[in-house]
């Protein structure tokens, strides 16, 4: 679509109205940057982004990620005036009130036009990568008819300032995601103030050391934008737009001021803008042409959508394609049968060897898994069933490389899965969840299907010492709402633990495995995943029932240790492998009061803190575990001298039995 | 020291002979890089670096960082054939075994001539800037006859490729630290295989895009690595030397792959490399002619400490300088002026700004401290007391604008505390901790005096929304050993908070501080700090006593008002604060069972996870939080939405005591 200046400077000025009416209204939020960004946006949706309003979630649409997104009024203006069913200008007029789709950032699941939350920065833009790779690899597998769209980030100064950024800009570049374009709002400003007062680095030098290409742009002349977009879409690298803005253009005294970023501009300052804009009608209230021109901003992608839909009708793809759009796995028994040979020939193995004889199992059965690692591919057993490396040569690929970029791994395994089409899962060392914290809490906000398969699960690690042996690890990841961990004791839980995160369509997964050989400790089947339950009895008591031992992983091993000598002194013990406190957490009363009776002693075991588990054994209850960091030795050595085993641990029961 | 090439050559091999031999002997580690960059090692002890091996503490010798961490050998041999008293060979030779001090990644608490603690990838660098920081400050205020050094690094390709790298270089080249020198073992291999796996990017560019000076030199030429030190040391820029290395140099058949990289070489290339290399003793023998010449290195150094030690004793700073470096605070009582005036004129004001009022009074009375914020200094409130800013220009101010660079900063923050002289505390968001996690968990792991001011501590920030509502960061942080984390309840709680802070010479400190106004709850004076006893009972229960409420923080008003309903039915009720679980666990049994009796409804009352409050509230106690993300909307609509109210926690409350 192809507008005359005075139309599309009056379409940007209705982004600018929306957005300091909407903070004024709120008397919170940050007018700056839609204002300062309202003449890239209007450029980027009348001119290039590919997107229906009336199919927020066609397919093959261009993937738009506002990753700076206390920019949140930008996109909301943008899907209203576009003319998405939401948000309706009532839900502007609620910016962030309670029940607003319309939050103080931008919330996946709160709009169908938000392709991702933003507001941590960095994240965005890193998400933005994840797509582009799912992109590229759909493409890859079901032609240019299918899947054929760009992925476009509006990004700030705080997202190219964060660590994520390197990490993020170094895949993209590696791995020549051409069809990513990030316009970047430069504006010289931070909340701080001038961006020098923190920074010297020449942004454009760093992104063409990692394989970019880069243009810019005067972000307040639209003909300009429109050529700095054109030869980034031409371009086959990456591309960063440096679009040359002013913070709060349109605020005649407080524009180009750290002012304008993050509180309402005050009545005053509201006025003189509508003065300075020329924009003449009361709050909220966009003209009739105006949201003409906007709505009509739309008519291509709509076209395209029509098209798409009659190749997608005609493609042999079709029942392909929208089962994995739509993330429903195929039907059948993923592990049965492998379940079924273990039974019948059990294994000691490490548990992260069991999640590689899982994907084995899993990959050849499932096309849409992408997998990876942080640099440990064969430390985390990543690499199973035959799939290739995916490279910038080969985008059908199913193993990326990550390279040593753990939170820049996660934050794009959120993107491939926003984007759907593919399941991502990716490895590193459990107690490097810390350096990926962020992206794995932006998984579990969004909701989205990301398996984290973290390795070297305790200081049954060994020699590594401290900073590599997770303590507080297990119990600050349960402590994060919608978050599934899960911690299997052997090589049938650690299949069933697969099963049940390939399942879970609206939550993320952390898989806990050891480094260490572990006995199998399931050896009968069942015809049940019992894992599912969160937590089951493994064995019973022999002897009356006194006690009942709650581990989780290794330290299974450990309590049907204990309660082999418990039960040869006479006092009955259960055995229950608590696989995850949170699918436990999920059962009925009555299950859980079975599992975990009142009448005998609870007592957990596990080999990291000790902190959370009275909330299963009562605070009369026993806890071993580990309150302090670990130590560098070999593991057996560590579990003695932290006392995590059979012999330290049942005088304590026998102590708190027979008091 | 000037050598001939062959007795330098002698010198590295030792190195690599110890580094092969002790992995081979642990059957675990790393001998590749000790082995590759063995030549460059040589080079910097020999001719560089400022070392007193009977001084390890001298406070003005260059900090030597071995940020890959995992070439831990490398350091060991350089300890033990300098001549430091640890390790002894005997250590060496129990590499990696419980009890030795040379554990599998080096450990600031294990070892006198280890600086700081590294493994996980990024940090050491990051650390270093701080350090380089910290002298350049020192230097500022005591002059060069005190404080004149240079810190050295040693780095990887995973350091270079961490998304904190990009944070720490960031801010080194806009601070213009042209004492810190990174040595990059530029090895083109990852655990994964060769580096283009995962990476394309020209480094150099990119440092010198962030205003460093880049060299190059042939890591396995004496001469050619000489030369790129002293171009470095001459360069006022921070410099980064690609030091391009052969990793495992020196084993025939496994060197320059990533074989070398983290597994023993086995025996029989072990033998060939002795072949090889010429070295014909047995494993950890170093023939005496190797190990003068290796004694030797210190020598220069030694007379520059004799020569600094005469200028110290001559110095009218002498005391002020010993005890800052000591890590002691000042004579007397910082915190008891300023609470005295609270007692007199209460005050409702946010613990943010309660924050900067003590900070007001802390920051005259201690010239060490040094603040800042990753890039929300007017949100976190962290400015106060008339510091100005640390720049480039003036490395004697004290506040400093790290940007958006979280990770950066905890990083930096803490290299600045390892290096003494100064207390960092640095601020941003309670829920960006988890960008800074890592970081901070090495603040507890290295024992560390850095605080982390960390405001928007709960759903109580209001409309950003659930990204930036803390949920679960309270309990994730409380589960990490040996660090501090307090949630005050009022202004004079944050005094008392400051000081205890101030206090921790041996662990790290989170503080919790809220958005919103707080009433002040303590109106009378104690003359104790009870904020130190972790929790205190803030109100006794008038009628007889059913219940006890448990706060921290914002909540503490919340009980209050609980208590207040109860107790107009009859119900006494005593009010806790819990300002840090931490500091309550420490007190003694008596004192405990004091506070939260064993004979009524213990409740605990906290705007965030329930997650772990049963081990105060037993599983029979009632647990008030919020275990789901927030939402965006003012903050008094969500402790409504949350039920975090008086009118709705009261019912359940009678509920519970009446049945």
């Amino acid at each position: 679509m192809s507008l005359d200046p005075a139309r599309l400077q009056a379409m940007a000025n209705a982004i600018r109205a929306l957005s300091m009416d909407a903070v004024q209204a709120a008397n919170s939020g940050h007018p700056g940057m839609p204002m300062g960004m309202a003449d890239v946006a209007t450029v980027l949706w009348s001119q290039f982004l590919k997107f229906d309003p009336s199919a927020p979630d066609w397919a093959d649409r261009d993937r738009f990620v506002l990753s700076a997104g206390h920019g949140s009024m930008l996109i909301y203006s943008l899907l209203y005036l576009s003319g998405y069913e939401q948000p309706t200008i009532g839900d502007i007029r609620n910016f962030r009130q309670l029940g607003s789709p319309c939050a103080g950032h931008p919330e996946n699941f709160l709009l169908p036009g938000v392709e991702c939350t933003t507001g941590p920065l960095g994240q965005g833009l890193a998400m933005g990568v994840g797509m582009a790779m799912a992109e590229r690899h759909l493409n890859a597998v079901f032609g240019d008819e299918l899947v054929d769209h760009r992925t476009w980030v509006i990004a700030g100064d705080g997202c190219l300032m964060e660590g994520i950024n390197h990490e993020a800009i170094g895949i993209a570049g590696h791995l020549k995601l051409g069809r990513m374009i990030v316009l970047w709002d430069d504006n010289n400003i931070t909340i701080d103030g001038s961006t020098d007062l923190s920074t010297s680095e020449d942004i454009r030098a760093r992104y063409e050391a990692t394989g970019w290409h880069v243009t810019s742009c005067d972000g307040h002349d639209f003909a300009d934008i429109a050529r700095a977009l054109g030869e980034a879409v031409a371009d086959e690298r990456p591309s960063l737009v440096a679009c040359k803005t002013i913070i709060g253009k349109g605020a005649p005294h407080k524009q180009g001021t750290s002012a304008t970023h993050g509180s309402p501009l005050g009545a005053d300052e509201v006025a003189a803008a509508r003065f300075e804009l020329g924009w003449d009608y009361p709050p909220f209230e966009v003209p009739a042409d105006i949201l003409g021109d906007w709505h009509s901003t739309g008519q291509h992608g709509k076209e395209a959508h029509g098209a798409w839909a009659g190749r997608f009708e005609a493609s042999s793809d079709k029942a392909e394609f929208a089962r994995r759009m739509a993330g429903e796995l195929p039907a059948g028994d993923i592990m049965g049968e492998h379940v079924a040979k273990l039974i019948a020939e059990p294994q000691k193995v490490a548990t992260r060897k069991a999640s590689e004889m899982a994907l084995a199992h899993i990959n050849p059965q499932l096309p849409e898994t992408i997998g990876g690692s942080a640099d440990l591919t064969g430390s985390n057993n990543t690499k199973a069933g035959g799939i290739g490396p995916f490279t910038a040569d080969d985008y059908s690929g199913r193993y990326v490389y990550w390279g040593i970029r753990e939170f820049g791994m996660a934050a794009a395994m959120n993107g491939m899965a926003l984007h759907g089409g593919v399941i991502p899962y990716g490895g590193t060392f459990l107690v490097f969840t810390d350096y990926a914290r962020g992206a794995i809490r932006l998984s579990a906000l969004q909701r989205v299907r990301a398996i984290y398969v973290m390795t070297h699960d305790s200081i049954g690690l060994g020699e590594d010492g401290p900073t590599h042996q997770p303590i507080e690890h297990l119990a600050s990841l349960r402590a994060m709402p919608n978050l599934l961990v899960m911690r299997p004791a052997d090589v049938i839980e650690t299949a069933e633990c697969w099963e049940i995160a390939l399942k879970q369509s609206n939550r993320p997964t952390v898989l806990a495995l050891s480094r260490q050989n572990l006995p199998q400790v399931r050896l009968e089947a069942t015809g049940e995943n019992l894992s599912a339950r969160g937590a089951y009895r493994l064995k019973l008591a022999e002897a009356p029932r006194k006690v009942v031992l709650v581990a989780t992983g290794s330290e299974v091993e450990v309590a049907l240790a204990c309660a082999a000598q418990l039960e040869a002194q006479g006092v009955g013990a259960d055995v229950v492998s608590m696989v995850s406190t949170e699918l436990f957490d999920e059962q009925g009363a009555a299950y859980r009061s079975d599992i975990l009776p009142s009448d005998c002693l609870k007592v957990s075991i596990e080999a990291g803190t000790t902190f959370g588990w009275e909330r299963y054994t009562g605070t009369d209850g026993l806890n071993i575990g580990i309150d302090r960091f670990g130590a560098s030795a070999p593991a057996e050595a560590l579990f003695e001298k932290f006392g995590i085993t059979a012999d330290a641990i049942v005088p304590q029961i026998l102590n708190k039995v027979n008091n």
